[in-house]
């Protein structure tokens, strides 16, 4: 039985590796899992097929035979359950592993997300220039924490593991927003993300999609 | 060894059970486990000896023999996966009550979060009036979603489990914003997790607080 998941037909992000199925793309390779994919229009996201699968019409889902998960965070912890290589062997250092996807996910992420949806939603209203400052506040107030944790570690808690990985892909969604370089251990944590080859493989993967349906 | 939770000394919420450690104390009742909470000041929140706990400075924290955690998710699922009562025996059906929390943190409770900060924060400014439907809007179109897919069932998925306690904790943050009276299902599904035992138990527990630290 193949593993397949759902991305993006045609990314808005141009192939740049921000859509949340590069997160599972990267888990799936750092486990040496084949898997193949099935790709969904924006039209289709919100149509009855598709929202059997995901109730709030979005990508990435996974299914392998009667099992069907949507939620990014929710996939790679099933992977990392099943498959060595995401997770530590001991108890307490599994549970922290864990707690920092959470803390990717619901404490590092949604600042980043409003930063980025305010610029795509709200550039043109009166207020955007004015709000601005305020996002860029929410979010380096987190950095300033995250990076006073991290301080010169290479991971966040001991050898790489599943919440390296979503702590990842969830910073690079600030590559063009300029914070990034005010916390300089950040940035390199994010380029040792970057730099292994399970990541290099899914990133290239998923580029070749967009660069695909473009040439298509 | 006994279980050691923080919470807030006087909660912003006033004994509305909205602060994190209500997910925390619902879930130890559900499973029957004893713990203690320790009071943390708002000064206290930012200060060395709780950022070493929480780097992010906020509460709910979990505390047992050598293990420190933080996350509300992660704590929650901790004891989900130690103590039988919150998570399925059979293992697709455990994957996807995992999945519902990672839908409540992740996807429903973001929009939320903005809705409830907007009006704390910004309500002075100029554009407050403005983006008020922006806000109602998004967390519409995630009830909306969430509504259809529950339907007339009791609980998300199956019998009543952590992924629920997750959503229901998430959904009161809206009591007071009059939305949820357009989704009659979703009403009644938090009013059947706050009809549960343990839930009352948790938030007596909580109110307690509270209304100590008011008399104090």
């Amino acid at each position: 039985m193949t593993v397949t998941i759902t991305a993006f037909e045609s990314s808005p992000d141009r192939g740049r590796g921000l859509a949340r199925d590069m997160r599972v793309r990267w888990a799936l390779e750092e486990v040496g899992q084949p898997y193949e994919v099935r790709l969904v229009s924006f039209a289709a996201l919100k149509k009855p097929a598709h929202l059997s699968l995901h109730p709030f019409g979005q990508i990435p889902t996974y299914e392998d035979g009667d099992l069907a998960l949507f939620e990014s965070g929710a996939i790679v912890l099933h992977i990392a359950e099943r498959h060595a290589g995401l997770l530590p062997d001991d108890a307490d250092a599994r549970a922290r592993a864990i707690m920092w996807m959470f803390a990717a996910l619901s404490t590092v992420e949604p600042p980043i997300v409003e930063h980025s949806m305010a610029f795509l939603v709200e550039r043109d209203k009166p207020w955007y220039a004015e709000r601005q400052p305020l996002l860029d506040q929410r979010v380096r107030t987190r950095l300033d924490e995250l990076s006073r944790r991290l301080g010169d570690a290479d991971w966040l808690d001991g050898a790489f593991s599943a919440g390296d990985l979503m702590m990842v892909t969830v910073l690079r969604r600030l590559e063009r927003s300029g914070l990034l370089e005010e916390f300089p251990n950040i940035a390199a944590y994010i380029a040792r993300g970057e730099a292994r080859p399970a990541y290099k493989r899914a990133f290239a993967d998923q580029l070749a999609v967009f660069t695909n349906a473009s040439a298509g």
